[in-house]
């Protein structure tokens, strides 16, 4: 057996806990597989003194961080601290610079600057890992970077963030509507006390563009996604959908056209008769086409100190057997730039909710509207009961159209004295 | 770009000629992401005059299959021709003896001499790969050796093969019984005109031994693998387990209890929740349970020449990528000799169907076996209609107990006069 790979861990949150755990328990399992054993050799966290659970006595401390990317007695760094830029990114840079591997669970560090550190990673043949970036514990970087590498991906799509996912299941399974549930879900831990990255749909976002880089071989272009979160979903909504016989996820979706790249983190109606409806709770699950593979499914916990650090440590122990492939499956200096597709051409059914106030009249005006707009309507509901305050939600089905035929009959209605509310607009996943 | 992994190819059925069409259709992506170039060299089947829809023209063809081995233009061979012995396995031999890499989609040669195999393959340095030999497309020896390699595994199961799932699952739609549906599948081409394989449980049998191998890292004991097919199910069957809650689906499942290997592959009830009772048709579906990672499910196309070819090929790529890790995670002479567990001890609610003959007394006869054996009854339900035969079908499930249980139940029933068919004994997967 060669000697043991040699690990500096910069962060001890809830991950960083869990990588040391892990270690330390399948310490011996992990060395017979691996071939050699992991040994954290250092370690670096804001606050020395506190009480994390595990025992640092036995490692050694370092007060500055990106020290850790100077040791000579550290292989590999694993990157732990979070935020797209700051201390995380300069110790990524230096790390990778000296010639250490990197491994790291920041999906926004990778999504905004994965393309400068795989070149730096490339010409320093070191390794730059980041599956626990991307739906925890499941091996979905790996699946799509080696396991479904024989194929041309037609689109891959999926459930990204175990924050939306735990609210929009248990609105659908209570009936609850979303602050409340939130608020369930910031007391249970699902949710930050900040939402926010989750919610508006950033997080699963800047997964969806790592994903998306691998998968379609461009380089990534954040600014080029499309998000919406799930903060203006009602309860009514969710029942509705089901009254149609579909579920409600926050979908990231990316697709190749003719040499752009469509990427879009949006709620979306899933049928329920499709895998994707019946993960609930925190649970993520990416689904890949592949030209030949066809659709694979990887399912799993999307968060979590365990299954996050088993991610990271799988990372360690491709390192320790010698991977040091191109972080994104083809060298940076191959990636294709794509630019983004034009989405109005896109062709989908559409859930589409207006609310507005109840009198005479506003139902022609929105059919109207769709009519002038070339949309057809597949089936429309007017909700008898107010919701509060008065208002009514009208909600309808269009059949298959462009979305730009949508999005031009929303424009005739702007400024509608009887639309209270911007309507939601949520495609039929197909 | 360094220069092409050159290639033989064994076998030109239908994954063969899938193999053929992917690297001709991709090759150019597959360069990229490899880093070289895949380039088939030379092929090799029965009948070289039989139509492929490929052009052959272009590689070399051998008459003599082991011959493949030899050539010094050949860096791996891909074996598909199948057959857990003879000229697959002199094959397979002489190529890794030789140094070269061997890539392989059959489970019962890997099953069965897997690991005298690995020991070749460790012993020349050669990479010996089997993606294909598991759940068709799916990359679950991927997902199992590196992607949930952090992790003690607690137990591994799933859907393993595609004709029994699609047998089963349509049964369960069409209220259809078991011989109609597998004429069928025969049409169909989901099953082999000699079926029994499949419906036996000995090819998913095979494919959860490999699996089992990795996961708990012992040696493949084929002989220790307890196994049943689907052949006495019936639409009845199905029906009870429907108003129960479940669905049946034949599992392979593993799991490793105190340095033992319990590994059995029988029909199961699973219930509706479970992310496995959706897997309908030819679908294939494996849950991996880690100890950090918690509970990680791979599902897709079991079988089929594009998604077979699509993990033949993800392997080449490794291969040209330069993994030549041990084919079992862990070296051979490492791996355990783990002993079969006392399957008797394992407790679980289970399923019994009896056939009975109706008349007075059946019931209490059962019911006083099940009390004299310390069985517990959850639920009885006596199908009110005969059955064609004048037989009547008694079902009920146990609350939960040992399996020991239940067969000195059926011990105690040995030689009645009222039972006119070996119960069917099914356990409800918890």
């Amino acid at each position: 057996m060669t000697q043991p790979l040699r690990i500096a861990l910069a962060g001890l949150g809830t991950v960083g806990g869990g990588v040391i755990r892990l270690i330390e328990t399948n310490g011996t399992l992990i060395a017979r597989r691996a071939g050699r054993a992991l040994e954290i050799v250092a370690v670096c966290a804001r606050d020395r003194s506190k009480d994390r659970g595990v025992d640092l006595a036995r490692y050694q401390w370092e007060d500055d961080m990106t020290l850790l990317a100077e040791r000579g007695d550290v292989d590999v760094v694993v990157e732990l601290v979070g935020g797209a830029d700051g201390p995380a990114l300069a110790l990524a840079r230096r790390t990778l610079g000296a010639g250490k591997g990197l491994v790291t669970a920041n999906k926004a560090m990778i999504a905004h600057h994965g393309m400068e550190l795989a070149r730096i990673a490339e010409e320093a043949g070191a390794p730059l890992k980041f599956e626990a970036a991307v739906a925890g514990g499941i091996p979905v970087v790996k699946g799509l970077r080696e396991g479904a590498a024989a194929n041309r991906i037609a689109r891959i799509y999926g459930i990204l963030n175990g924050t939306c996912n735990y609210i929009l299941s248990t609105m659908e399974q209570s009936g609850r509507d979303f602050a409340e549930v939130l608020k369930d879900a910031q007391d249970l831990g699902y949710a930050e006390a900040d939402p926010a990255f989750d919610i508006e749909g950033i997080d699963a976002a800047h997964k969806l563009a790592i994903l998306a880089g691998i998968a379609f071989g461009g380089r990534i272009d954040f600014a080029a996604m499309e998000i919406s979160g799930i903060t203006r979903i009602r309860s009514a909504d969710i029942a509705q959908a089901a009254a149609l016989g579909y579920v409600i996820r926050l979908i990231g979706l990316a697709e190749s056209e003719d040499g752009c790249l469509f990427q879009r983190v949006q709620p979306c109606l899933v049928p329920r008769t499709h895998p994707l409806a019946s993960v609930d709770g925190p649970t993520n699950a990416v689904v890949v086409e592949g030209n030949f593979s066809g659709r694979l499914l990887f399912q799993g916990a999307g968060a979590g100190d365990g299954p996050t650090a088993s991610a990271v440590v799988a990372d360690l122990i491709d390192i320790a057997r010698g991977d040091t492939g191109s972080p994104f499956s083809v060298p940076v200096a191959a990636l294709d730039s794509l630019p983004p597709a034009d989405s109005g051409g896109r062709r989908a059914r559409a859930y589409l909710r207006f609310t507005v106030t109840d009198r005479p009249g506003v139902l022609a005006e929105i059919t109207a509207a769709m009519r002038d707009a070339g949309v057809s309507i597949e089936s429309l509901i007017q909700q008898g009961r107010p919701e509060e305050g008065g208002e009514v939600l009208v909600a309808m089905v269009t059949h298959e159209g462009p979305e730009s035929g949508v999005a031009r009959a929303l424009e005739l209605l702007e400024g509608s004295a009887s639309i209270t509310e911007r309507p939601l607009v949520m495609p039929l996943l197909g």
